[in-house]
């Protein structure tokens, strides 16, 4: 069983649901599909009047802050737009897909944090009302029904808040999770960049491997945000997923590109890999 | 079994779907939710510059032209906006419900009819890329998997094309034939009138109750549009489902007030109840 995120940004559009359509139709094992919509949803907040509003915490972390109307747009881009485009796109290709948000089902809990505090271009804030949260937990009930009965569950974020109001969690988690769960095979997560890079301005610098006995030297040569998505990989191998999976979203048959090593691949080196590479 | 279809009116708002949430949560019975969206639809389109454009054919019929940009907006309205609002506030109020669109699953399947002809604002027009249509074919599978397994589908239009794009259909057609696939014992839409009124502003005209053996009189008093649900609702009725009732879906309460008989209830006069009504 694998579980796909396909990331929210500009550079996979609905082109590239075709490509990820055309690989799903072919696939035999079950998949289940996450995905993102931060580009629609930043667009479409846009032509509402309502720019983006970043925060940034003492600690660096930026946060785009959600207020009850913001997370309207998120519904409208994520749940909307993004779902039923890319749901439709995948039964046409004849993959028999339901599009459900995280809320639906009780497949994903979050805890809202509804005070956020940080600097917005350099001025300091106290912002209420927010509906940004964390992940909490995972219920994988109706996600294993409707892959048992031969449906591919298509995810999206926002996850439902403990007092009943969606919250807006992180897509790249929600996958985490839900691939830790079902104790996928695979995890893969489709971004625009082929995979992880030492340096991130150039593609020859990409990692085709980490072996989670090992990570040390790859997490040295990562920085920032890598470090944290290298981190996660390593926590969900830990936790019996079988491989996680950094791949390019902008090409033709991604997945198939992905599960025959393309891309950045974290997991065990099995004893079996070894013995036969030592030939 | 009972289908519920709640429309898109600007009545029935987030305070509304408290008032279902609440009956919803204490009925024991199988039940599916189908909701309409046009009053949010109509809201964003002219949010994002696209006031609804109504084009009235030969034969009097007014219809909404549905562009591709329109065709997001709808998804964006009904599948993001109201389908995950509503489905929030059902499962704050314990039901376990989850929110599909008629696309998810292959649930309904619409033909296209991409050239639109009639007059708009008096003048001759003919609109192509339309994506409004006629709905083709149901199939429940999803449907009665997800009932089986103690879930509460609430689903929403578009259906899907055959050539795999979203088909604006009817949302009342879709409940109707929902509930006719299903042989559900009632159906009831809940919008914003007391149920049907044999004179449409004047609510102490409400027809009370309309048997479906002897329906001339009932249909004699009707007018417009209100023939089509009279129709409609006899049709059902015929091909199994045991009650259709058109109720207010402004009220508390307001699917026990229409089991209880307020509204107007359509359906066979069964002979104990006329054996009865003879003592």
């Amino acid at each position: 069983m694998l579980v796909i995120k396909i990331g929210g940004g500009a550079a996979i559009g609905e082109g590239g649901y075709t490509n990820f359509a055309e690989d799903l139709a072919t696939i035999t094992e079950p998949v289940v599909v996450v995905h993102g919509g931060n580009a629609e949803f930043s667009d479409l907040s846009r032509r509402l009047g309502m720019p983006p509003r970043m925060i940034t915490s003492s600690s660096g972390r930026v946060t785009r802050y959600t207020d009850a109307a913001t997370m309207d747009s998120m519904l409208m881009a994520y749940c909307g737009k993004v779902n039923k485009r890319l749901v439709a796109t995948l039964r046409a290709a004849g993959v028999n897909a339901v599009g459900l948000s995280s809320i639906d089902g009780g497949i994903a809990v979050g805890r809202r944090k509804p005070v956020l505090r940080g600097t917005e271009t350099g001025k300091s804030k106290v912002l209420r009302d927010d509906h940004a949260g964390t992940l909490e937990s995972i219920d994988p009930t109706l996600v294993r029904l409707l892959l048992q009965n031969g449906y591919m569950p298509v995810l999206t974020p926002p996850a439902l808040g403990e007092e009943g109001v969606p919250i807006n969690v992180d897509g790249d988690k929600l996958a985490l999770e839900l691939a830790t769960a079902l104790r996928a095979d695979g995890l893969l997560f489709f971004s625009d960049t082929p995979g992880l890079l030492r340096d991130r301005n150039d593609e020859s610098t990409l990692i085709a491997e980490i072996d989670a006995s090992s990570p040390d030297s790859a997490l040295a040569a990562a920085a920032g945000r890598m470090v944290v998505k290298v981190e996660a990989a390593l926590g969900a191998v830990e936790r019996g997923v079988g491989r996680v999976v950094f791949a390019d979203g902008r090409i033709a048959n991604p997945i198939q590109a992905a599960l025959s090593g393309q891309g950045t691949t974290v997991r065990y080196s099995s004893p079996v890999a070894s013995y036969s590479g030592g030939q």
